[in-house]
Order: structure tokens, then C-alpha cells, then sequence
């Protein structure tokens, strides 16, 4: 089976206990595709990458490099010449060669640039003028339109000149002498319609066509909710300029999904990012941490009068905090899952609290009997055993309210949300966790 | 436009200021397609989800059950009588159907196939034995099949006898007389073929086809790299019983992605599940970090002489905890992902283990100068700024090992790395931290 196949070179190549001789792995290299290339790739450290990226044929290359994650594209991309690279990108797509100057410095963009025939560069230039995470910046320029007045059998005989279609070719459109976006047409519709009738008794018009300027999620929304393959693209005078296609609103949704796991965590690098730029990226959110952990920490020394009394507190007081951290956070995942999915809004967040406040108080009631009955069967405390579960109750509750809040106010000032919402939340539990268990335990234990 | 307008309804029926009548609100689902309609349910809570769906058409019904997720589908479905239930699905395609029946109770599927014709009860109950997380959980049987020897003009006449093309049909598949399958054909390719020659000098026969019980994920992973619309499925005989779209492939990326971020922090329900549902899913990772809170409070117990002497090392222990804490979290996001994109194995896992061990040393070097820093600014104390730092240190490099290890072990064990991953290694890391700097503190400071 030629997966299996594959997988195989994949873990042969991967392997460096194996003794593969430079022109071995180069044939391997030659039975696997452009993106079984770019998954190698990822899946190695960066000395290796860099050995097997050397590997490649020019020709190869821009198609590799096209699939590559952006981190990893920018890294090999700035260790070729300016020569290699402008022949490495020459056999790939208009769009595609966007998505690869556009990480550049401009000044190596300008010099590959000047190495393209005048209507490339033109084109790519208008390529590059679109933002990242807009539709534009998805956008593939290789459409087949049609005239209204055409009839299906015209259209076939255009489409049979043309040879082979673009890749994820499920509809041609439809435009008027102006270029003006009219309708769209299914290939299978052509294909089952009958020849004679035109363009206009069959294109569908109902459907419409995305702006250049639309956001890249809403555009993944779109695609989802309608099950898409392909969709126009036009700019404001209503001309279709492009259009997208499934597979690279795929990667929005990978990487949307990836978004809210990475920034919880405080990471944004690849899987296999050389150490210094791993670190870098990571002591952010750690230092955030370290000054809301001597926040948490000033919280404790209001108590040393009787910490110093009691010394079990001490021992006792981590649980506390730990349990609203871990409770914080499932709240902070529900509301943040939501937020992607756009399904919270002004409607529903109050009965989502109220709901959490319900989950919170549920659990609450489970989690204080079971950490009163140990606290008490330690220590033989009745009082103490008491007062850690009402401590316990107490932070659950704010756990809901840094859960829901945190992420909400983090987005009406235009942040993500997901960025470091984990660490504010902790922060919260922790300081109402020491506040709530030591403040009740100065009032009734001393 | 289509879509502002659509939007807009959405908002209406979920605000519950708005004093629509029922009838209001059925118009304005009339208007929704079912996507629409579905995510409105999503967004909605219980009680003004059952509304919702009670105020739908029979016959959209259907469509709508589909669209949604297990849980509100099931929620959904259990209240209709079966007669209205068979009424829903009955317009529905025969793997939309198995998707809606498989959730249910094995009385109601039989209740509801036994209203069916004879040939779709068979259909059905062949698609019901598929696995839900394979291939065969995910195929449709709408596939249309030619013979190698037909030409492309009987072909196209073929198709347009068809009439409509099933959804997302981009290539059509051929088979021998046995129905074993034998290649592809694209939509776009039978199109500007030359109309006298045959099925077999133009299909495509290097892709293989899926095979019905490969691992849904390994679909997705195929689809992917290969920009795929739609695949071919085969048994075991080499037969084509259907074909997977990319429709049904971007849920299951969808809920992949889902998976590590829910299962990190022990949740695993809908946006807006009822309050009771919602506890019981988290009240398992809650009393689990009960059980490690009390054992990292054990480890603090150990050091009671220590502390009673020395009340503000306890003010001090939490920072050094829960910096581990963050760290391990953050080395055990990067290996979850890796594994999920299936970039990490035995070759590499060497390397990524040394690097963050570098990364740990490297900004270990950072926060203990800091953590040191603030240490001494705050108690004068030399000593316990040196041991802070160093329990520091100690804590983020044993974060390295519970954020790599943890992972790897529970997937030897056949266990979601993802699900309580984050409560373990934190477990790690408060014990090692309390161990640390309590540890140090006994040998230096008394």
C-alpha cells in the first residue's frame, strides 16, 4: 500500500541510528510527496531539517516550502540565496508564492520580486497587500469565470481547452463584461445539464460570495456551516478577485483549534523550535507567573501571626488554592471552546454563570465533605475540618467568576482570551484560597 | 447580504429580551438554513433549545438532528415519539440516518428501523456494525461507479441521467464486475476528456483507496496531506462500499483538536450542558487533584520542624510549586500536540527530551535570578534567596521530565495522553517543589 510505504520512509528517514548513506535518503526523498516532505521536516530537529531540506531538488523545494508551517518556512527560507529561492518558488502558484514572500524581510521580497516578469510582479505585489487572516489572504487568483450568456456546451468546450483543471475545481463563476461577481456554476451541474441551455437558466445565485476583507475565521465558519469546497471572493466593487478552497480554510481550523491549547499554556513555538527561541516565547507567561506567585505569596505573609500559631496550615493551605486553580480553569476552557465556536454571546453568558455557579456549588458540596473527612481523620479537628471545607466552597465560587470574567474582559479589550487567561485565573483562586482558609482560621482557631 | 441577514435572525431568537411571538421565531427559522438553525441550538440552554426544536417543520427535523453534536442530538432525540423521530430521519441519507440511530437505545433503533423498507433496514444495520471512529463510521454510500471499459461519452451520458450529483461529488470511482475497486476519475477531468476514450485510459489508479477500519484520525491525517475532496472506501475484499468527504473529515479535525484542550483540563461537555451533567463530568478531575493535593500536603507535613521554626518559608514554598507547575504544563501542551500531529516517535523524542531540558536550564537561569532578586529584597535574607533559586531550578528541571514522561506513559498505556495529563505532572511538581526548597531549607537554615 503506498501509505504504509510511505509511513516507512518517513521513520527510516527520522531515524538516525540508521546508517542511510546522503544519496539513500535522497531517494527516499524522491518517492515521497511534496507534503510527506513537509511532514518530515517538522518532525525533525532543526540540524537534521536543515541536512534534509539541503537534500531536496530546486524544483521540489518551493513546493515543500509551501507547505510548511510559517515558523519553519522563514528558517530554511533564510539559509538559501536569492537565486535558489527565486527558482525554487517560479514553478509554484501566484497565491502560493504570496504566502512565502509575504514572511520575508522586504528587502529579500523586493529582490526576488525583481527577478519575475512584469505581470507576476504585479500580481503578487496586489497578493501581498492583503492581511494575513483575511480572506484575501487566503485567496487563490486561478478562477475560471464565465458570461451569462454562454451555453453549456460553449462552457464545456472552454473547459475541455483549457486541459486540466485547478486543483479543487468544483464550480466555475459566473461575472458580467465588467468582471461583477453574478452566480456560480457546479461542474456536476454542467456535467448533467443539457448542452443547449445557457450559463443563466442554470447558475445559482442565491449563494453569497465572500469579501476580500472578510475575517479568515468567519470565513472558516462559513465554509463549515454550508460544507463548501470552494467560494468567490470579491473585492468592494463586487469583482470577483479570487477564490478559496477547502484546504486552506482546513489549516484556519487547525490552527484556530491550536490557538486556544497553545496560549492557555503560554507556548507558541513548533514542536521541534531550537531551545533559545523555545525559551523565549515560554519566560513570558513564566515571569507573569512568578509576579502573581509573590502576589499569592504576600496574600500568606498577612497570616504569619497565625501560621506561626498553627503549623498545620501550612501544610493545609495548598489544597485549597489547587482546587480552585484546577476548578478555574475547567470554567476558562468551557468559555473559551465557546467563544471560538461563537455560540456565547450577550444572550446566554447569564445563564452560563449561573449554570457554572450551580456546577461550582454541586462540586463544591461532593469535594468539602470528602476534604472535611480527611482533613478531619489527619488531624482530629473538627473546627479545622470545617473551616477548609467552607474555605474550599468559597473559592469554587470565585473559580466561576475568574473563569468567566477573565476571559470576557481580556476580549473586550481585544486580546485573545486564551493568552495567559489560565495564569490570571490560578492567580484569583490562589489568593482567595489563602485569603478565604487563613482568614477564616484567624477568626475561629486563635 | 445572505449571511448579515442570517446572523442578525440567529441573535433575535437567542436574546431572550427580544418579546418575539412563537409564530415570529418560526419564521424566522424558516428563513435559517439547518447549519444555522443547529448552531442556534448549540448556543441555546436547555429549556430554550427544546423550544427551539419543537418549533421546527417534521420534515427539517432531520436535517437539523444532524448537524449537531452527540450529546445535544441525543438530549434532542429522546424526546420525540419514535413515529415523529421515523418521520424526521425519513428524508435523510442512509449514513446520516446511522449517524442519528447509533447514539440511541438499542429498543428505539430497532423501533424506528423496523418502519423502514426491508433494503434500508439492511443498509442501515450493515452501516450500524462500522466503528464510530473509523472509516467506516464516516463513509456515505452515495458513491457512483463506472466500469473501466465505458467510454467518457457514455460516462457523461450516465451522469446526466443522474440528474443532481450527490454533494461534494469531485470524482466518481471504477470498478470491475466484482465491484472491486480499480480507480478514480474526476469530475474535472471527465469533463475536458477527449469523448471516445475509455474509463481506463484516463482513471487515476496511483491514490489508494481507505479501508473501512483505519482510524479515523488517519483519515484525516491522508486528507490533509493530500488536499483531498473525497476518498474512495474499501472492505477487505478490495470492494468499494462507499466514500469519505471532506465535510465529515473537518469534524473530525474539529473534535481532535477539541480533545486535548477539553481533556487537559477534565472537562467533556457541551458549551451549555444542564448544570447536573456538567458537575458529574468534572467532579472525577476534581477529587483526582483532591487526591494529589493531599499528597503534595503530606510532603509539606514532613518538614513541620522546619516550618514551625521558620514561619515565612511557608509564605515562600507556593512560588516555587506552582512556577513548576506552569512550566511542566507548558513542556506537556508542546509533546500533546506533537503526538496529536503525529510528529513525535522514538527517533526524535531523544532530542526533544534534551532541548527542553536546555530550555528549563535556560530560563531556570532567568526566574531564579529573579525569584532570588525579590527574595532578598523582601526578607534580607542571603541564604534563603540562594535556596529559593536553587529549589527553583530543581523544580523546573523535574517539570521536564513529568511534562515528557507523563504523556508517553499514559499513551503506552493506551490512555488519551490529553485527558488529566495537566493534573498529574502539576502533582509532580508541587511535590518536588515542597521537597525541594523544605529540603534545602532543613539542611541550610537550621
Amino acid at each position: 500500500m503506498d501509505i504504509e510505504e510511505n509511513k516507512n520512509n518517513l521513520e527510516i528517514i527520522l531515524d538516525d541510528s540508521s546508517d542511510l548513506s546522503l544519496n539513500q535518503i535522497r531517494r527516499l526523498l524522491n518517492k515521497m510527496s511534496s507534503s510527506e516532505i513537509a511532514h518530515a521536516l517538522e518532525s525533525s530537529p532543526p540540524k537534521q531539517r536543515k541536512l534534509l531540506f539541503s537534500l531536496l531538488k530546486t524544483d521540489e523545494e518551493g513546493d515543500v516550502l509551501f507547505e510548511l508551517g510559517e515558523e519553519i518556512q522563514q528558517d530554511l527560507v533564510s539559509d538559501i540565496s536569492d537565486d535558489e529561492l527565486t527558482e525554487a518558488v517560479k514553478e509554484l502558484e501566484l497565491d502560493e508564492i504570496v504566502d512565502i514572500l509575504q514572511n520575508l524581510p522586504e528587502e529579500r521580497t523586493k529582490m526576488v520580486l525583481s527577478k519575475m516578469s512584469q505581470i507576476d510582479r504585479k500580481r503578487i505585489e496586489k497578493g501581498l497587500t492583503y492581511p494575513d487572516n483575511t480572506a484575501g489572504g487566503l485567496l487563490n487568483t486561478d478562477v475560471i469565470s464565465v458570461r451569462p450568456k454562454n451555453s453549456i456546451e460553449v462552457v464545456i468546450k472552454y473547459l475541455r481547452d483549457q486541459g486540466e483543471l485547478p486543483e479543487n475545481t468544483d464550480k466555475i463563476f459566473v461575472v458580467n463584461d465588467d468582471n461583477e461577481y453574478l452566480g456560480e456554476l457546479a461542474i456536476s451541474k454542467i456535467i448533467t445539464a443539457i448542452p443547449s441551455m445557457t450559463v443563466r437558466e442554470i447558475m445559482e445565485t442565491e449563494i453569497a460570495p465572500l469579501y476580500v476583507d472578510q475575517d479568515d475565521k468567519e470565513v472558516a465558519t462559513i465554509f463549515e456551516r454550508n460544507n463548501l469546497i470552494s467560494s468567490p471572493v470579491v473585492n468592494e466593487s463586487n469583482q470577483l478577485i479570487g477564490r478559496i478552497t477547502i484546504d486552506d480554510v482546513v489549516d484556519v481550523i487547525r490552527e484556530d483549534a491550536d490557538q486556544n491549547l497553545l496560549g492557555m499554556a503560554g507556548v507558541a513555538e513548533d514542536t521541534f523550535a531550537p531551545p533559545g527561541r523555545a525559551a523565549k516565547t515560554r519566560v513570558f507567561w513564566l515571569t507573569m507567573n512568578l509576579l502573581t506567585a509573590f502576589i499569592a505569596s504576600s496574600t500568606i505573609n498577612l497570616f504569619q501571626d497565625v501560621l506561626d500559631k498553627i503549623v498545620y496550615l501550612a501544610i493545609l493551605m495548598p489544597i485549597v488554592a489547587s482546587m480552585g486553580g484546577v476548578a478555574a480553569t475547567q470554567t476558562l476552557t468551557i468559555v473559551l471552546r465557546g467563544l471560538t465556536l461563537e455560540q456565547i454571546n450577550t444572550s446566554n453568558i447569564r445563564w452560563l454563570f449561573k449554570r457554572e455557579l450551580a456546577v461550582s456549588i454541586l462540586n463544591g458540596i461532593v469535594l468539602s465533605i470528602l476534604v472535611g473527612s480527611v482533613t478531619y481523620i489527619w488531624f482530629q479537628q473538627f473546627t479545622l475540618a470545617i473551616l477548609i471545607s467552607c474555605a474550599l466552597v468559597i473559592n469554587l465560587i470565585a473559580s466561576v467568576a475568574a473563569g468567566i470574567f477573565v476571559p470576557l474582559i481580556l476580549r473586550n479589550f481585544n486580546q485573545d482570551p486564551a493568552i495567559g487567561g489560565s495564569v490570571v485565573v490560578t492567580t484569583v483562586t490562589d489568593v482567595i484560597g489563602f485569603l478565604s482558609f487563613l482568614g477564616l482560621a484567624t477568626i475561629y482557631l486563635i
